[in-house]
């Protein structure tokens, strides 16, 4: 990216109308088209400020704190990246050090970590109905403390993936395209096929694809959902995307049928995930601490999967992709037959000449954090970004 | 705070006499009263900054290590927004990745983890005996190997709780009182309770009331300890109590009766805590490794405590203070009476009321521990903040 | 050191002839003369920019991720400190929270962590066969990442310790050794004696010794190597000392006689490690996760380890020395007799009497780690070493 770009970019930023200041990015659905460009926009200036080794440094000082309550790597090197960009220092809020609970407890610790934080990230995507609710809750306990002059500042929360959505994901997956695509306005009319895959593991969070059919619709592609039946999503995130595929001119379509789903697909995105019924099953157990219970849904999702291990991103079904070229997509890791497990949700030749494709996907996903936080916690980021590339300081001497 | 506030408190910081540069912070009672009061100004002095977004930034490089010995999430995440305010890099050394016992691991570990650390922090209080001594012996490691030339700086030590003190909350609870009455001149005559309350648990450490009464008396209060019978804190805390009361014009009392220290109380500190024996005793189990006999003294000390559920700080209670408006005080969390537990230290009404007063009076704990590390690390505090404010540097561009 | 002397040894340094942009620094024997001690200069230079309060930050922004697969205290902090010195932020890849194996979980999560790292730290000496494996593999990862264009530059892979090598300790040792005795060109012709020393322990890793004498050879020094029988070292470690030893002018001789080593030696190096055919069955033992056989190996290595309790650097020893007063060293812990176990490496009077060298032995460490940093990362390193002389920019205010 020239110079020139980085500031046509800035100016772009500029004309839109947003008004992301204070508030968290925990749904896209919640923000607007123009807010959804300006993220990408914002992390495509981040981007190339790192290429042309310009510093995008905001904070002299800062924490960023990192709540996780599943494991991750991608995402919390990507939290990590992005918070380290914009200088910020990371601290781990560790769930085994330190419970939070509800209530009281959170609306304290939430108070308590954010003395001197300018940005939270938060991953809780285990139970149905609680990742959201408690980054909202969190949220909540911070503008009353802000309200009460607690806290000097108000920290953004950023959704690491929640129960509903995955918007550093999604966001990144589809910045992936714009680029792939040349621009965010080549998307209308492009096939995209998010379909479930088959897994040996169960369980697996239903919010890669939710994010996805939510966000992708907003942009006049031709999305289709598919999955075997029962491995159904959350309801209320297929309105959303009934709504916004409505409203952007494109359309959404759900099958049964991964081979439907990957006719003439412009790019395919093969995932497994559990039935949202699995998923409300397996939050009642976990929230009782039923062992035996898990272990019993765990022996029959895996034996109901089994029946449709033939939902596998083959060479035979990329052939049916246009021009049997479509683009794959994953969330990574992917589970790849023959490699990861015996049969998983991709072939292994499928896998291997779309790799650098999906590494490339996963790099954009430390901008996005980073522009998600420029753009809840800037009045004007367009103007600092502008004030950011004039100042000229060097991320690194190398 | 304007920026002319600041430079008065910078000109009022010049004036004292200090030499805390060196030394440890570990118990306040060997600190002087000037030396206190510097320790409050720096805290106001950074607080104004952050709310001028001036950068207090000190260091370019240099970690900042925490040792915690028990956990922690209010004084893990003050000590590291403190640190990092600084400029320091926060690496906690893990006791479960590495071990470090007494004598010759202490001497070696101790110089290990410091050849470009500027401050450690330590929580050390769960053996009665230990935790000081530790802090102590970290120190003389420290000097040793400055002495001998392996080391370029000596880092400071901050007691971040120990078995006898624990000096960055009760700075922070004491700071709390100079803002809410208007200054720290205005804290002489004030009655001050530190009370035992009643909590479903045991074994809390004691640091905190013995902190308290040990700060407290330094300003002319009328500090009153009150505990059912057995209750005791380490007799040499209460002798400390009695002569700071006896040198600042103050008083000390030890009362058995929690009506007697609210009566007319400008101030409730209610706080559950395990009697002094109870804690020798445990610290000989644990260091035993002797968990039957651990779970028997729990038992017995739970139906102990049962005795004095009436040790509560409910709304009748809180009537007997100053015109029924004391101001209550926590260190947090709290345990609230149908909230946390079924029957607690305090009154859910009482605590919703004060919440964001406990909230605020946790919030100058950052500012705490950077003073106490400027203290200790710079020749001329003073010049050093001065100079900073003219730097003019912002700490964000938000 | 003088700003004079600084700036002579940038001049010395820019006079090399090195190519390590680019390259990992995972065995000693793998860089040249030139680019040995073009690492001692640049580490000097850094300790030097310490001492005059000079900041060597290069990076505005930038991970430093660490993967240790074995606990480590004294590495860990180094690693810590040589990046924060350098402007970096340590995010450490944790084991326990996610997983890395071989092949596609390695070529991925390589790439995952480093969208904006510009170096990995990595300890992994758990089993033979497999540490150096891991590194190269991590870095082939990276190499192809670079080359698809997924990251921005290729992060420096520094071993923090494999089972083949230790460069980081033996870096640190052999600076600690030109310090000692005045400049490089000194250390021609003194004798080191290598040798092995009882301890109460097993299953300590190779990588020490075999990094000393792999190291020590290259400067025409004497180096011996004792051990009892069947403690050999890898094989092929042998052969690079002998190799080296003739190239350098020096020597390179093995022992089964303490005593013959300690004779009219310069330094020794008395230090425990399991025995080669050991560390192969046991590293068979724990890639099956065979709990018993490894019960039994222990057993059998103590019974056999204990054979050679006279294996002790003890007074007596210490008197065969040159003039009796040859450098100990050692990489710490170390066992001491009668302080950290009943019989153990060294006597405590020796110990006392080398305790602060040792110390100032380890501090070279995060020196080192920062020069290989440096070199691996930089163009013109002399240049950019120059430049930061020149800007003058304070490490602290302090």
């Amino acid at each position: 990216m020239t110079t020139n770009e980085l500031k046509s970019k800035i100016e772009s930023l500029a004309s839109m109308q947003i008004g992301m200041q204070g508030k968290d990015f925990l749904l896209t659905w919640e923000r607007s088209d123009d807010e959804i460009r300006a993220a990408f926009l914002v992390a495509e200036i981040l981007r190339g400020m790192r290429q042309n080794n310009l510093s995008p440094r905001v904070w002299d000082s800062g924490l960023a704190v990192s709540i996780f309550k599943d494991n991750s790597t991608r995402t919390r090197f990507s939290f990590a990246s992005a918070c380290n960009l914009l200088g910020l220092a990371v601290q781990d809020f560790d769930e085994k050090k330190s419970q939070i609970a509800h209530g009281e407890t959170v609306r304290e610790t939430a108070t308590m970590i954010s003395f001197l934080t300018e940005a939270i990230g938060i991953r809780d995507d285990m139970y149905l109905g609680e990742g959201d609710r408690f980054q909202r809750e969190v949220g909540r306990a911070l503008d009353d403390a802000v309200r009460d002059g607690v806290l000097p500042a108000r920290p953004a929360i950023v959704n690491l993936q929640s129960d509903i959505d995955h918007p550093t994901q999604s966001m990144a997956d589809l910045l992936h395209l714009v680029n792939h695509f040349g621009g965010v306005e080549r998307l209308a009319g492009k096939k995209i096929a998010m379909t479930w895959a088959y897994s040996p593991s169960y369980g697996k969070p239903l919010s890669v694809p939710q994010g996805v059919i939510g966000l992708a619709t907003r942009f006049g592609m031709e999305v289709t959902l598919a999955h075997p039946e029962g491995y159904s999503l959350i309801p209320d995130t297929l309105e959303v995307a009934k709504r916004n595929a409505a409203a952007s001119g494109g359309s959404f379509t759900v099958t049964a049928s991964m081979e439907e789903a990957f006719q003439d697909a412009d790019i395919v995105y093969p995932k497994s995930w559990a039935p949202f019924s699995v998923m409300q099953e397996r939050t009642r157990l976990l929230q009782r601490g039923d062992e035996s219970g898990l272990a019993a849904l765990e022996k029959q999702c895996l034996a109901n999967n089994a029946k449709f291990q033939s939902w596998e991103c083959s060479e035979e079904m990329m052939g049916l992709t246009k021009q049997g070229s479509g683009l794959y997509m994953h969330c990574l890791p992917a589970d790849i037959s023959g490699v990861s497990c015996r049969e998983g949700e991709v072939a292994a030749s499928v896998f291997d000449r779309y790799r650098s494709a999906t590494y490339r996907e996963a790099g954009y996903k430390p901008y996005i954090i980073a522009a998600m936080i420029l753009l809840a916690r800037l009045a004007d980021p367009a103007k600092e970004l502008e004030r950011m590339v004039k100042r000229g300081s060097q991320r690194g001497l190398a």
